[in-house]
């Protein structure tokens, strides 16, 4: 297809995409995006077609925050808007993510029909997309593609957020220049004189502090800072807490860890040693509403020290330009070794202590369920959980060494964790995953079992049926919240392999927990019926704060 | 909640809603719209919630196109924006859907909190649901709410065209005026002098017409101008073609009806009556790419006339502010009364004539499938296809008087057709829907046969297993056009009602029927196992213009 034996833009953009990092792309092909799919399936890059857009870009979500970049395909128009709520929350929860949309051909564009898959309006999907993403571009010409290529790659691996690149179906098999090494500058620059002063006013003010504590967030995991943040944590001896959407971001093992903070919400421990502190320095964390406890939190920021990706704000202060990483590395160095001073902190790994004894016969209840799944997972698991009481659950637990953690804990989509599974496995196949999932948040996007049984992968899923929408049964009550009953756990059988099985009891749990560890291999599909109204402390307190308000 | 005892702007939009038609309203609960469901479920609509919010969209999409107007209620973010593919199609297909999203409380649009839900800019959905509908607006004031209300919902009744809603949490209990009687004017008026001279002008040119034809489009049903176009042709005479999206917008019985007219991928006669008229008429048709054959119409601006809903062109001058309704009456009166010409034209109810010979134990074809429900579908039914090799099936089919047909023809989301038949079922239950859904088209949207059953609906489904996304097969092949096999006859065991059959054979076909007739109430869910290089004239043809592109 290209011009005298040369690189087609079709396949720069695909030779990019490999040294970006991507090993797979999610995506579902269509017309507009069939010459870019062949080019694809002929890369080494898998291509790993879902059942649907917006599981596509779930998929490429999760596969992103192990993989450190992520990619999906997607067809004009019904491709491109149907994937969108998955940008949305990638670009709310700073996932590198990279959107590739094939388009119209360009005489198409511009002459004035009603192309399928549009409205006409050709500029649409772009305009979109632009707003959801930090960079986005659309290739027009042969000549200007490659850079515009590495430019808005370089900007998705930089800023750790969504980028879009459209490419009309035409433009695909144009001849351009040879891809050559791609070397982007992904650093975050500091201005060395903001970095220095902001540096020089954190460690005065930690001199003087008698209870400083630190907030952990999830720009740590997303940057790769979880080594400096240790350095900084080992240094000082100051108790951190993680957020919930920061969760396991620093090894919850870590002997100076108070807990997950999530204000009213979460655990009083972590509370205090947030709220109490004197001195309080959130790295990385986003002041989201769920990590603030839906307003409860009582954070003042004349005590506060908050530094995200590229900017310190310290009191009523702000620094622009300066990088979470040298802010973090200076403190290391500025800041004088101490032992860790923890009195009065009880590490939450107490509660892990004394054996789970199972009742035969009882009724599995929610509490019990997260207690013994606690004691299951180990650190070559990793732990999904959706939106919905499963991340309160899964918030609570004490997670081992190793495991990672994945939850859409500040955008919220149900429906996520599913295709969020297929693409953590796929992005870290030594692992196995445990997956939470409400019965509402399954029906949203519950076909991508079978995609995960396509691949052959061997999850462990926990189906948790209470018949509806538990967490909104709790803020208000109606009909609407109210479900379909499924056999939820012969879906198995329809998709064609792993195993399902119910459980209502304790031991029918732990004949379940032994399945799945005897077939190792296998997806284990596991349905729990638990009761309509049993759920987590968590939500109960969500429960009585919404109510309040 | 009202102050006062009066009536709430929660109270004045739901009143508006069922007073704008609406019998029922989709959707999928959320946090900031459980006030409003809570004010839906306790109104004269029935509720419908569906697995997720893109499903919604696609059923009160097809609802409005038979109740006239369709409603769907979703939460903010998430919501609005995983039902936004279904929005852009109603937009590009001319349907009256009402699209209302809760939102964040006032204070909190104010303050730069990170909400969930959403990525901090709160004006993001509201900017992006503009643009893809024709009236949207944001609830901020109790004061301008009514207004706003009422605006809006006429904007949607005039254009038959999307709108959007956002209504604040907080706002959605404050006090407002009562609503009182809702008469807002629909009508889309004509410039007087302009609609004479059109009418004029068109009226002297069939004069002087010696083989003049008529294209009947999708606006003829949207506006409900049936009657009127069925005047029209009965005083003129003259042959007519349907286009593929506006497909039965006049009954095919009519006995100058000439076929359904796609250019190259159509039936020659249609495209000969069409194409080689010495003066054409269309009337309401949207001259998109499908409805044009891909670029394979040869028709020629100077011997046609174009009314669409608001405008007339006339070879290669335009009529602004000229509607359809007005042009078509003052043409009913303007042209002489003719009797029927139609030599040299064979109506194509011929197709069905002669038995249809059932060979038992022969494997079944496409060809013999539509052949056979051709039979068998009746005035009392419902036909939907979805997109794929399913709509050119049923385009090809001739239908029988008052059968109403569904297709997003234009648009072309391929999942729409399942969660339409639970829209089309419940805005007209008196009517069986007949629906054919291919395997990739199914996989999209399948969770929504669990709601169908939940509303012991009873449509007879067709679920066209040919192992992939056939239609791109034959445009380009590829792996990433296979599916996971599923056992999709099964799935109404999982979702708790109706039943499921396998058919291979002509005879198994037969049984199935049979059985969907002896059980009357039930849903029927006939998996019908198909070559996978088995497809309709109309898609070869597709694929031979599409690989001379």
């Amino acid at each position: 297809m290209a011009g005298n034996g040369g690189t087609t833009v079709g396949q720069y953009l695909v030779r990019r995409l490999e040294q970006a990092g991507l090993k797979h792309i999610f995506g579902v092909p269509g017309d507009y995006a069939l010459r870019l799919f062949d080019l694809l399936q002929h890369s080494r890059m898998k291509v790993v077609t879902t059942c649907n857009e917006l599981n596509a870009g779930y998929a490429a979500d999760a596969y992103a925050r192990l993989n450190g970049v992520g990619g999906v395909a997607v067809t004009y128009g019904v491709g491109g808007f149907s994937l969108f709520n998955a940008v949305v929350g990638a670009f709310a929860e700073r996932v590198p993510l990279i959107v590739v949309s094939g388009a119209p051909r360009m005489y198409e564009r511009q002459h004035h029909h009603l192309l399928h898959h549009t409205v006409g309006d050709m500029n649409l999907q772009y305009a979109m997309y632009e707003k959801i993403t930090v960079a986005a571009t659309v290739l027009l010409t042969p000549e200007q593609a490659p850079e515009q290529i590495d430019q808005t790659l370089a900007a998705c691996l930089r800023y750790k957020r969504p980028v879009y690149i459209e490419v009309p179906v035409d433009v695909v098999a144009k001849p351009c220049r040879e891809p050559g090494e791609f070397e982007p500058d992904t650093s975050i620059s500091s201005h060395r004189h903001a970095l220095d002063e902001a540096a020089e006013e954190a460690v005065e003010m930690f001199a003087r502090a008698k209870s400083p504590a630190i907030l952990a967030g999830v720009e740590i995991h997303r940057l790769g800072l979880r080594d400096e943040m240790l350095a900084l944590l080992n240094r000082t001896g100051y108790p951190f807490a993680t957020t919930l959407l920061g969760k396991a971001v620093v090894p919850e093992q870590h002997p100076q860890f108070a807990g997950v903070y999530i204000a009213a919400l979460g655990g009083e421990q972590p509370r205090r040693v947030i709220e109490e502190a004197d001195i309080l320095m959130s790295l990385g964390a986003l002041m989201t509403d769920v990590n603030l406890g839906i307003q409860t939190a009582r954070l003042e920021a004349g005590r506060m020290i908050v530094a995200n990706s590229d900017q310190v704000r310290i009191k009523h202060h702000l620094y622009p330009h300066v990088s979470l990483e040298d802010f973090i590395t200076e403190l290391r160095t500025g800041l004088p070794k101490r032992a860790p001073s923890l009195s009065g902190i009880t590490h939450p790994s107490r509660a892990l202590e004394g054996r789970f004894v199972v009742k035969p016969g009882e009724k599995i209840t929610v509490k019990r369920f997260y207690q013994r799944l606690n004691r299951f997972v180990d650190g070559c698991h990793m732990l999904l959980a959706d939106t919905g009481d499963a991340i309160f659950g899964a918030g609570e637990m004490f997670l081992p060494q190793g495991l990672e953690f994945i939850g859409q804990a500040f955008y919220m989509s149900i429906g996520f964790a599913l295709p969020g599974t297929l693409g953590a496995m796929l992005a870290a196949p030594e692992r196995r995953a445990v997956t939470f999932i409400g019965d509402g948040a399954f029906q949203m996007t519950g076909q991508e079992l079978s995609t995960i049984i396509r691949h052959r992968l061997n999850p462990i899923i926990f189906l948790l049926n209470n018949e509806g929408y538990t967490i909104e049964r709790v803020l208000r009550d109606g009909p609407y919240n109210d479900l379909q009953s499924w056999k939820y756990h012969r879906l198995p059988e329809i998709f064609g392999g792993g195993w399902g099985c119910e459980v209502r009891t304790e031991d029918d749990l732990e004949a379940a927990l032994r399945m799945a560890q005897d077939r190792p291999n296998d997806l284990a599909f596991i349905e729990v019926r638990l009761d309509r109204w049993d759920y987590t402390d968590g939500l109960r307190k969500l429960g009585q704060v919404f109510n309040r308000k």
